[in-house]
């Protein structure tokens, strides 16, 4: 009854094989190896991308700041949603690559509205050179609270943007879950809607750490890549993150990863619907949040279900206590049903 | 007869397999799973630094700007060789995690000696604010002209920094070979001697992509965490890099695998000088730069040995060509005499 | 009838006078000139503070940024109002001075409260590394929108600061306005009340361009000054802003200055009330903002008035318009009185 | 006897007297004032460049790295001589300003030449993503030491820059001395031999504290404005730095300024060689470097002369000693004459 987080599960067994495989002989360090090559046309391939400038870093704060530094200069400011993880999970990392641009918070929700965008966009670049240009805006996919954004309401943040001329980065460190859950191909879901950059996270979804990068605009490339290796990013031993995300690409291996972790999200909404939880995440994947008497909670916890309380951790007497469960790949139904039963028999 | 770098061979394979140990079940993220501190306190151990912090990140340029971050404010200057690994090879990294401080150029070779230090560091904060203040020491051993250190010339020059109240960082990407060379301890190449920040190298000999810092005053633990966070260098499956450092601790593989890339240098060198080849590298581990006639360089490269030369790609007719060749714990003994051989038919 | 802003009107004659005194023969530079250590003494004076470090900035940005990277380390965040000059109106020169640290905005308007704060506080280094350190609280006073904060309500607030331990910033690029308004001494309102950092404005009273900084724990002396450099912001010939900041000190000049616009503030404010104006600005200094119908809006600017209407530059109609009024040391009462005078044909 | 700097003497009579004139009424800030948008005009017609973009900014540092800034993004290298004021005298500004960029030291000169220059570029940008970008090459005019480009080294610096497509910076904090020495326009000694960003310094040569930057591309205008602001160095009160420019071009002040500081420096040197002295400064405008018995140096220091010695502060014994003098616009011929006096007595 594991339901920290997405990261704390194993790596797909097929993942380690493919590095297993990988280990044969020598091979060009920095990204010039076959393997690291061949994943590169693959991934513009599923993509449907063939100029996209394509590129693998080992953690998804990594991902987001590089992108976010390539179309973000030093005296603008980044459009997100209060609870983005470039927001609340980086430590100031895209004020430190950006070179110190700033982040300008839209709405309350984990899902920004198109109107609220609209809104601090506008109220922005209004004081000649006092305060800083518009950047580009960040959507997160699957949101932070568990949400999925639709189709629809991403191409309606993507429309505002280009209203005014601003370039989209997508945190996608559950992008699989996303496609899965809305049914859309890779490329629906980014550049066909107007997203510039893309991370296509593998880390939450059974690699051991690697998401990748794709700009559709090739010509950020050059400058993505000196600033990867300035962060101390760039891998000499690159073929082992190509390893992880051939195997990934593998028979749709991200598809299939992400299709079982969502099937768990879906028996845990519906497990707690069926009691009367009230359950917070609308739009759900794999990450479910809900309420429920902290009693309850208390029980859970004592028999052994591991989560994490949110915003409240210390909370009073019986209040409500919002629990966030996260499903990864490795879940067994079981283990999903084990943690219905002991909430159920709390309640 | 791949001679290009230590980072291109295979990774050992108690390594792949201690990565296939570590993947089972659930384990807490970044560093608080009992697989990540058991290797702290193994690596205290190695180093009899009961009260270090130590840290794992996935890259040596990560390991060495992390360092350099907490020991140097961005008014101050790093004092390092020109031909430093943090001046040549890392894109200004040290400069971007510092915060832009200044690297300050000592003589001429690739190791530093010790007036020459002293002159570099008298000649700094001489200005009042006008100059950057003094800053850290940084020593590369084994250094980039693959030169290794005798422990009194290192200590030659943790006593000048001394002498200013400057502290010491030491890049041991290849530490390893550089104490199977000497036969001392990691304690004795390190900590004994005035070294304040040791980086402890896993990747150029047999890792995946693992460095150890060892920060032996821990008031610094705190920031060096924060700073590896906001440099997006936090993994969150942080197991997989502990496993590859368990693999490297255990019956001491990094001993072994050291030595065996030694030897290898050694076999290298002692055909080469049979042959009346001037070896350029004085004190070798498991580099070796050396001068040979470039219509044998030419002749060599066309039979497949694969290696580099050095700062003249394109030397003009048969002047001579001055050759890098590293030798990874994979290497075999055959490679050598075979590259041995073609270059004796060569001459 | 201007009230655009305080840095538009002329500087005082008694600094022209300064200037011309300053001006005779040679003198060291960069601050060492006996003008300039006298003003330094003459400021720890004014403020009792006979240990402080003094400095002297040509901006107010340049007052704040200093004082909080001092404050702030790159992996911490500041507390401020949302509608802080930090925050709105110095084009991210917070984020570049500390080198990429984060502003987090306290409530909805000028004066923070100490319970909004108190929240803000406790939501941040909540999340272990993930989420930034808990820096500095930065105060301004007098608020953007015109509010002067008692002395009450400025403790208030360091005391929430003083019980996470975090120390205190005090922008007051009006402060004299402050003090005249609350007739308290500058001691009064800073290090007593447990403000760390305090800026002592004067581009906005009757300087040319001149801040001081004055720093209660001189321990940050020495960062401040080699930061004050590296910022560009050590003049040469320091003799002149010394000057400037002399004839502020003389007979109280920077007090005269403050009370002769506060006194057009009141002025203001009471035409204004007495005409059934809804003024915004509750406690008042020499800044008020109000609202008028946009037709009387209109009527007054064509007729001459300039100031800057908030927030809604191109408001539709006849909807209400926000107007923000500043007076200066140089503001004629008959300014004012005219001023009402349209104001009230126009209603 | 006043030969310490030429940012140490007083300011001309007509600078404060332009302050005055200017100091009447309301004006509106940060540049949009008549009198900043004459300058600029002016500005653009002294220089011959009528599109140029043209700032004023209150230091030399500043004018250097708000240009540096713009033209070398931060994962590349400026080539500059080993003694630029930008290497040795602004504690890090340009690292700060860059965001993290590096300076790369060409030659061992004030001067730098053009075979080092092709040198120095050559060797970088030759390490893939390893090293840093080839950035501009920032040329001192005045140099360091004392002497004066002529035209045909300057141009033979900015074909080589051109070669490699590198922008070129010129530094002229004291740019009118050597347009004076060469007798040259200003535009001539700017952008018709190649000069990309050109700082025309004031401070130095008789205002306040007043450079303009001439951009004579002006794309990079709305990047310097942003710039400059976030680095906290856009006055408010702009009419009193136009006022100073304004006053130094009227009548072509800045020449004959400059005119009357390099006719000292001409006696200086004259007079030094008359007695045997070896000066060291070539072609000198204002600043002589020269070297005189360590007992002449004490006995002529001792009579009340003021200057600094170089490098060696603390010399031993009789060994000579380096002197740098300058001389500033106010400096009289008997100052100079009573000097040359009290060396040829202790001759």
């Amino acid at each position: 009854m594991f339901f920290a987080s997405d990261n704390s599960g194993p790596v797909a067994p097929q993942v380690l094989e493919a590095l297993a495989r990988a280990n044969d002989g020598y091979a060009p360090g920095y990204g010039s190896d076959t393997l690291s090559e061949q994943v590169v046309e693959r991934l513009r391939a599923l993509f449907e991308a063939p100029e996209a400038a394509v590129y693998l870093v080992p953690t998804g704060t990594a991902a987001n700041v590089l992108s976010l530094a390539c179309l973000c200069p030093p005296y603008a400011t980044v459009f997100c949603s209060p609870v983005a993880h470039i927001q609340e999970d980086e430590c100031n990392a895209p004020e430190f690559y950006t070179g110190g641009a700033k982040l300008t918070l839209v709405g309350d929700g984990d899902r920004m509205r198109p109107e609220a965008l609209r809104a601090a966009i506008a109220n922005e670049e209004t004081r000649g050179v006092h305060g800083p240009l518009r950047g580009p805006v960040s959507i997160t996919q699957v949101a932070e609270r568990g949400n999925v954004y639709s189709l629809d309401a991403l191409r309606a943040l993507t429309d505002v943007a280009r209203e005014f001329g601003l370039p989209v980065h997508l945190d996608g460190a559950r992008f699989s879950n996303a496609a899965v859950k809305l049914g859309v191909t890779p490329a629906e879901m980014s550049w066909k809607i107007g997203v510039d950059i893309c991370v296509f996270g593998g880390t939450k979804n059974g690699l051991m750490g690697v998401e990748a990068v794709l700009i559709f605009d090739p010509a950020k490339a050059a400058e993505f890549e000196l600033r990867r290796k300035r962060g101390a990013l760039l891998f000499s031993k690159h073929r082992y993150l190509a390893a992880q995300m051939a195997a990934y690409l593998d028979g749709d291996l991200w598809h299939d990863l992400a299709s079982r972790a969502n099937a768990r999200g879906d028996q845990l909404v519906q497990g707690l619907k069926g009691m009367g939880v009230a359950v917070r995440t609308e739009a759900h994947a794999n990450v479910v949040f809900f309420e429920m008497p902290r009693r309850v909670h208390r029980a859970v916890q004592e028999a052994g279900a591991v989560y994490h309380l949110w915003d409240d951790l210390e909370g009073p007497g019986d209040s409500p206590a919002l629990a966030r469960l996260v499903c990864d790949w490795s879940l067994s139904p079981k283990a999903v049903s084990d943690f219905l039963d002991l909430v159920g028999k709390a309640l």
